[in-house]
């Protein structure tokens, strides 16, 4: 296999780091504290790490000014403001990436389909009419690209993703495996007791540097279109239902479900399998923990969650007796009620102490 | 890219209603009130939209007859009973449909399939022995459809479908990108410490008219078949195990699972993220909140429902405390007690005051 | 379709039964004791199957010593210990398996790849630079196997699979259809309000037995390595986080998430939808029930639950009610200050009935 290596120099240079140590020390990965052996670089992410990397064998470490002086037992570092950045830059050049450009031979692609002259169009993939593929842009083996598809520059999108619904995606996006983006809402008008299909007219855009994980599916609108704006990213089976629309730089985690025409803000942190329910808004900087279920609209920045924790079963199903009691009790009421008689109580002691 | 056109007269023939003012204004296209221009159709979906019915740009308006008295400044309409299902009807109309038919030269189909004349098979689909795939139906490209499935008519496969374990599809079924039907059911006998693979030999039946979205798993049953019934709706990311029967017209939303052997009656509605446990029963006419956990059959129509509701987070923190503590609190019991002991309380003030 | 046709004594020697009845009777399949033909075999699962059994049309029953003295009306049998088992076996026999060897001239190999001679290979198979395919093992078509991957003997991987991040998998695996494995981990750098991404430089590594559902999406690891050890089984559309490792025999249902660095133990149960957050560990033999959220550790063997069960909806909206309101009561101070007024009130009684 390919592997790539660095002199630590150019490394600390790419992240404007200062150099400790040896230049010209030869690295070729990057390596936790535990795994890493002498031609690896690691990262020491804040002091709780600092036993872990007096006991790496790493030939050099990513710290900060004040976690060098700690680690005397080492002689190579680069040291930065932020070591979890720097690593996080220097991971990128450790990454093999697609080399290859052009159009493979066995890649069907319509005529009316503009395919730029440096992307990178992979084997089994099928791109219809009127598409548009930029410049730098991958699309991996077995990809399905629909008519009128559109896809900005810098972009990745990898095998057994299926783009339809007429799908905008900007610059530098990432799509992972088996995605599917522009599939038809689930829109259904009841009538005398079955459903009648709402054919989907809307589609899908998706803003520059949007990341998007495996087995996702992003549903085109009913008839305005669903929206992921700039910086948004996405894990692992994430549900976006048709009109949905998500703020810039908001990070929403696997197994997620938004459900059909929710807004949500800017800078959202959703951890994983939050349920959404439609047609609400969410404000701009909230936080939902994961596995919460939200059921109305959110509009002020903070924190939510939903779920009764982690019990033991038996503690469980006790508990669970309980609540099914807990609708018939007043609580506020009776709180107060007990209040009234502690001092009904003490109002008779006292009675009846003075007339001992 | 194509689109359709049509003349409002056209467009009020199809629904079947009533033509107030230009017959022969052309539209080219159905949009939302707020998005729509003036060569655009949009619904009143009642009175709350009246506002933007009002302000909006479209060229007409789908209205009841006393919508339409309330919206002078518009002048032209169809006039429906029911607009929202006049709306569904006409969204077929302006919907780009894949007219392509034959089969594309790169796909491999085994010699004893038996294709319709008129179906569509898409680049790289491969389809096996046995197969039969009914007239006017479209497979998209790179779908997978193994040994001895069969697919009815007027049916819709979209890409990276995968279809196995000797699945029957019925009329008139759409199956969005990337949905695996008739895998594996998760069936393994513990012996000894390890699982023992249980080989799934039923199969899969689909009914008519089912709709079933992207990314769904539906595997094939242990013995018998996983039976869908016909008019059942099914949303994407959704687990429908081993042996698992859905009654006719039954709507299940996104992220859904539903474990191996229960059998779900007609009519219900599963809302988001239902997780329903195995081997029980569902009556016709359940509906489930979002999120629910059934772990239980359900006997008699009507909404079910579980979960905590949304919290602010520290407030949700101190809840969690209480619920910690709630199995062993007797509710009912102290709620009788707290009753009985106003009482005594009560009778003591009246002995204390008689005896004054 | 082919199928297969055994005699009961040759089903009676594969389990190392006991056969009772006629040694040639030919059987063509397993069913269940309802839907079974004369020319089926079907197993009696213990005490409460007795009465479909004796109704059964089966040919032949595998049943207990103890179960066949009550099934007179039957007369060919196999005797086993365990009839469960005894059915997972003969599952085996009845499977149709693929039997096709060799490489389809359809799929694109690299130069570099070393595929057993006696491997499969489907149509529309891309498989990349330096991968290596063990003996025996079939991969069905339109899958993806991605740079640097290996895959051991007898392993089965079924259609629209994505195979990358240089996974490594053991023998006897099985990939159930439109599964993602290797994809990118969900790594970022927050930096000044956007998400820097961390490119993924760890892999996959999949031990001997394990079986993976259909889309189901697990991420390499950011630098070591995500871990699926041997006899693992995971069902369908299940979420496993970069670094993740999963101990053996651990059994996962569908529709769990596990979140980044997570440790699982061996001989573990999750039930359907589980979720479990990041950078914690569980001990060896935990059960987790259904839609259980896991938010710390589990040092103990044991089960765990969460959630609040299954509610008729307006009992759970009245009971939602009473959860907003249970932080501001102190329950376990309340029971203690009930039981106190109480004895106060008891007090009081007995000094007013002393002074009669």
């Amino acid at each position: 296999m390919r592997s790539n290596q660095f002199h630590l120099d150019e490394l600390a240079q790419l992240v404007q780091g200062e150099l400790i140590g040896q230049p010209k020390l030869l690295l070729s990965g990057l390596a936790s504290l535990e795994q890493a052996q002498s031609n690896h670089i690691a990262f020491v992410n804040g002091d709780k790490y600092l036993a872990e990397a007096q006991n790496s064998k790493a030939g050099a470490l990513i710290v900060t000014a004040a976690l060098k002086e700690q680690l005397a037992n080492h002689q190579n570092f680069i040291v930065v403001a932020n070591p979890y950045l720097a690593f996080a830059m220097l991971t990128h050049q450790f990454e093999i990436k697609v080399m290859k450009r052009g159009i493979e031979s066995t890649a069907q692609i319509s005529p009316s389909a503009i395919i730029a002259d440096d992307a990178y169009i992979g084997h089994y993939v099928v791109i219809g009419e009127d598409c548009v593929i930029g410049s730098n842009t991958i699309i991996q083996s077995n990809t399905r690209i629909d008519d009128g598809v559109e896809i900005g520059k810098d972009s990745f999108i990898d095998s057994q993703v299926t783009l339809t619904g007429q799908t905008k995606i900007a610059d530098r996006v990432r799509i992972h495996a088996n995605t599917v983006i522009g599939s038809e809402g689930f829109g259904f008008a009841p009538y005398q007791g079955k459903w009648n299909r709402i054919a989907q007219l809307g589609s899908v855009r998706i803003g520059n540097d949007v990341r998007i994980g495996s087995n996702c599916s992003v549903d085109r609108g009913a008839l305005d279109d669903t929206i992921i704006h700039d910086g948004v990213i996405i894990d692992n089976l994430v549900q976006i239902a048709h009109n949905v629309q998500i703020g810039e730089n908001t990070a929403i985690a696997a197994k997620c479900g938004i459900a059909g025409s929710t807004i949500i803000g800017k800078n959202c942190i959703f951890a994983g399998a939050v349920g959404v329910v439609g047609h609400i808004k969410i404000a701009d900087n909230v936080t939902i923990t994961g596995m919460s279920m939200v059921t109305k609209s959110i509009s002020e920045a903070g924190s939510y969650s939903s779920g009764t924790g982690q019990f033991e079963t038996n503690h469980w199903k006790r508990t669970v007796v309980r609540l099914r009691q807990l609708a018939d009790v007043p609580l506020t009421k009776l709180v107060k009620q007990i209040d009234h008689m502690q001092a009904q109580i003490e109002s008779i002691e006292s009675t009846l102490k003075s007339r001992k």
